[in-house]
C-alpha cells in the first residue's frame, strides 16, 4: 500500500533516459518515491490522487536567496545599486528583530512553496530562530548568515554568523534542513578570515554559500586589491575545497569559469535580480562548457520582487539564446535542469532530489496545465518552461508530506503570519 | 445611480496628476467612468464591489499579437528562425481554416482576458470572421491580415489580406473593433504594394500594422537592396503617413526614430519573443528619447508562449535598466506606461482608453494584491510591475461591461472552445 498514489499524471521525471512518461503512475512511500511508471502499480494509495492529466515534476531548488527580504518587497526600486543597498536596505534591516524575521520568511516560504519551491539556499540573518521554523514547516535547505568582516577589530569567534552557525550545529534537526556556512563575498572581508572560515567549515563538516563577482566592481575592485579575480584569490585560500555555492557569478572570468568547474562549484544564476539591478547577464552557456554545474535562484524578493522560479527558468532560457543570438541554443529541458537536478547537485543531493526516480526522496510538485490559459500543450517541457509560473502550482510535496495544494498551507497559518506582519513586523522596519 | 460602484480600491490612474489613490471609489456607468475618487460619491450603484484594497488600472493593451496562433502553443520551440518558420509555423498555418481560427482566437482572447489584456492589435488570418467574434466577446481592438506579396503575379485587389479589409468594412461593428490593413513587413513585398496599399487605407480612413526591423536580417537585407533603411523606404513611399503600429523595432537607427518620432508611429516592443527568438533588445529608452510611442505586446503565442503582459512588462523594465547599465532608469511607471497610455495612444485612444479618468471609457481590471504571493505591497506601482502577474487578475472590463470575472468568462463558453480544440482545431493542423 502507498501512502499516495497519483494516477493520470504527465511525469515529467528530468531522467535524461526517459524525460517525460507521459501517462502514468507514481506512488510514495514514507519519505521516498517507491513507484514510476506508465503501467499501473499492484498495490492501491492510501490516499489516490486523480491527476487529471496535469504535470507532476521534481520540486523546484531556490539555490539563491534571502527568504526573510519578503517584509521589503517593493520597498525601494529603480535605485542604483549603492543608493539602494545603504540608503534603503540596510537601514531597514538593521531594525529587524529575531521575530520580524521570523514573520518574513515564514511569509517568503508560503510564497515559495505556494510556487513549487521544495528547496533553498537561503542566506539572512537569524538563521539560528529561522532553521528551526523550517524544520517545523517541512521545507527542505540551507542555512547561512553571512560573514560581514569590515571592522579593523572583527573577530572571528565573535561575529553574529558564526555564533548563529554553531547553535545551528547544537541543534537536533531533521536531515532535511543544514546548516551551512557563508562568506559575504570576497569584498566584505580578508583573507584570513577566510582562511578561519575555511578551517571553521572543514571542522565542523558543513559546506559554504557565498556571492561571487555579481557586479563589475566586485571583480574589478579585487584585481585591483589582490591582483587576482574573485575566484582566484578565494580558491587560492582553499575556500572552494569546501563543497560551495557562489551566487550570480555575472562577471567571472572563463579561466575563472575553469576554478569552479575543477573544484564542483554551483554556479547560481539570478537573471531576475540581476537585470533589476542593472548587473549584466550571466553566461550560463559558457559556463556549462567550461564543465560548472549552474542552479538557479530568485535571489532576496528585493531585487525581484517574487520568488517564482519559473519566472527565473524561462528567463535563463530567453537570456541565453538572445546572449549567444541563437535560439536554438540552450533549450527549454537545459533551462529546466538549472532548477532540478542542477539545483540538487549545488545541495549534495544528486542522487535523491531533482529527479523523480524511484528510491528517490518524494519532493515533487503538480502543476496545473489543463486551465485554458495553459491550452494547448503540445510539449511538456516546453509548457513548463515557456508558459507555465508558479501560480499554476496546484501540489508541493516535500519528503513524502503535502506542504500545499490547492491554495492551502498545511504547515503554515498565513492569517496570523499576514497579521503579525501588519501589526509588528512592517511598523517595526519601516517606523 | 451607477450601474457598478467600486469601493475600497487602491486605484492605479496612470493619470500623471495623481497617478496612484490609495484608497478610494470608482464608479460606472454605461461605457464610461463617470466617477472617480478618494471620497465617497453621493450615488450608489446598481452593483457595489468591495475591492477590499485590491488594485483597479486600466485594461492592459496588447499592441502587437497574433491571437489565434495560441493554438500553436509550445509546437515549435528552441529553432532558429528559418526552420522554426519555414519547417514548422508555416506548414501548420497553411491547414488552418476559418473555424480552427475562430477557435484558437477564442481561446487566446480568454487567456488574455484573464490576464487583464481590454484590447489588442491583431494580426493573422480569416479577421473578417475573426473581428465579428471579437464584437461578440467584446473585447477592443484592431484586427488585419498581412500583406505578403511576394508572388511576381500578385495582384493587390484579389490579395486575402485586401479581400478581408474590404468585408470588415461592410460589417456594422461596434466602435471598438475595426478593421486595419497591413503590410506584413518590408521584406516580404514591393514598393508598388506599398504604394496601393497607402491609397487604399487613405481612402477606407484606417491604420496600418506593420513588422518594423525585427531582426537584423530584415534591417540590412532592406539596405542591401533599397540602399535605406525599412524605416526610411516606407516613410518615402508614404506607409507612415498613415497612422501606424510598428512591431519590434529592435534594429531600428537613430535616425529611424525620428523618422517614427516625426510620424507619430508606435514602436511595439516585444521583449519575450525578441528574446526567444534571439532577435535582440529594442532600445527603448532611446525611442522614447527621441520622441517616439513606445507600446507593448506579447507577439503570438508560438514564440513567447504566452498572452501575459504584465510578464513583458516587467521585462521591459528590467532589459531597459540593464541594457543602459543603470537601475535607476526606466521606472516601474515609465514600465507601466507601455501597456496603457501608450497602447491607447497606438490605437488612436489617448483620452478615451488607457487612464482611469471621469468621462473615459471603462476599460478596467482588477488584481488581487492581498493575496499572500503578492504581500507586502509598499507601493503599488511596484508591485504592478515586478510582482503582480496576469493570473492575479480577479476582473476584467471593457466599456462598462465585465467580461471577466474571478474565473468566469461572461461571453465565451470555455468548455465548448476547449473541446473544439482537441475534436476539430488540433486534428486538423497536426494531422
Amino acid at each position: 500500500m502507498f501512502d499516495i498514489l497519483f494516477k493520470n499524471a504527465c511525469i515529467v521525471t528530468m531522467n535524461d533516459s526517459e524525460p517525460v512518461i507521459e501517462s502514468g503512475y507514481l506512488g510514495v512511500t514514507g519519505k521516498k518515491i517507491s513507484y514510476i511508471g506508465k503501467a499501473a502499480p499492484n498495490d492501491k494509495g492510501k490516499r489516490e490522487i486523480d491527476c487529471k492529466g496535469n504535470i507532476l515534476m521534481p520540486g523546484l531548488i531556490n539555490a539563491h536567496t534571502h527568504t526573510a527580504m519578503t517584509l521589503l518587497r517593493g520597498v525601494a526600486d529603480d535605485y542604483t545599486l549603492n543608493e539602494w543597498l545603504f540608503n534603503h536596505i540596510f537601514p531597514i534591516e538593521a531594525k529587524l528583530d529575531s521575530r520580524a524575521t521570523a514573520i518574513g520568511f515564514t511569509l517568503g516560504v508560503a510564497e515559495m512553496l505556494s510556487y513549487g519551491v521544495t528547496s533553498i539556499n537561503d542566506m539572512y540573518f537569524f538563521q539560528n530562530d529561522i532553521i528551526r521554523i523550517a524544520a517545523d514547516i517541512g521545507i527542505r535547505g540551507y542555512f547561512s548568515n553571512g560573514i560581514v568582516a569590515l571592522s579593523p577589530d572583527y573577530d572571528f569567534y565573535k561575529d553574529r554568523s558564526i555564533r548563529e552557525t554553531l547553535e545551528m550545529l547544537e541543534y537536533d534537526l531533521p536531515d532535511r534542513v543544514k546548516p551551512q556556512l557563508s562568506i559575504h563575498s570576497e569584498r566584505t572581508s580578508e583573507p584570513y578570515v577566510w582562511d578561519m572560515a575555511v578551517e571553521f567549515a572543514q571542522k565542523h563538516n558543513i559546506t559554504m554559500h557565498i556571492h561571487l563577482s555579481e557586479t563589475l566592481s566586485d571583480h574589478t575592485e579585487c584585481i585591483k586589491k589582490h591582483g587576482k579575480t574573485p575566484a582566484e584569490v578565494l580558491s587560492e585560500h582553499g575556500v572552494f575545497s569546501v563543497p560551495t555555492v557562489a551566487a550570480h557569478c555575472v562577471h567571472v572570468s572563463e579561466s575563472d569559469m575553469d576554478i569552479m568547474a575543477k573544484y564542483n562549484v554551483t554556479a547560481v544564476h539570478n537573471p531576475v535580480s540581476n537585470l533589476k539591478l542593472a548587473s549584466g547577464i550571466a553566461d550560463v552557456v559558457a559556463m556549462q562548457r567550461h564543465g560548472v554545474n549552474v542552479a538557479l535562484g530568485t535571489d532576496g524578493v528585493c531585487s525581484n520582487n517574487s520568488h517564482d522560479l519559473f519566472e527565473e527558468i524561462k528567463l535563463s532560457a530567453l537570456l541565453a539564446k538572445n546572449k549567444h543570438s541563437d535560439p536554438s541554443l540552450f533549450t527549454a529541458y537545459d533551462a529546466l535542469k538549472l532548477a532540478t537536478v542542477n539545483g540538487a547537485k549545488s545541495q549534495g543531493n544528486y542522487g535523491v532530489t531533482g529527479q523523480l526516480i524511484e528510491g528517490y526522496e518524494a519532493d515533487i510538485i503538480m502543476l496545473d496545465t489543463q486551465k485554458v490559459q495553459n491550452q494547448p500543450v503540445h510539449n511538456p517541457i516546453s509548457s513548463l518552461v515557456y508558459t507555465v509560473t508558479g501560480k499554476d502550482c496546484v501540489l508541493t510535496m516535500v519528503q513524502g508530506k503535502i506542504l500545499y495544494e490547492n491554495g492551502e498551507f498545511m504547515t503554515i497559518d498565513i492569517e496570523k503570519a499576514l497579521r503579525e506582519m501588519k501589526e509588528y513586523a512592517l511598523p517595526l522596519i519601516m517606523g
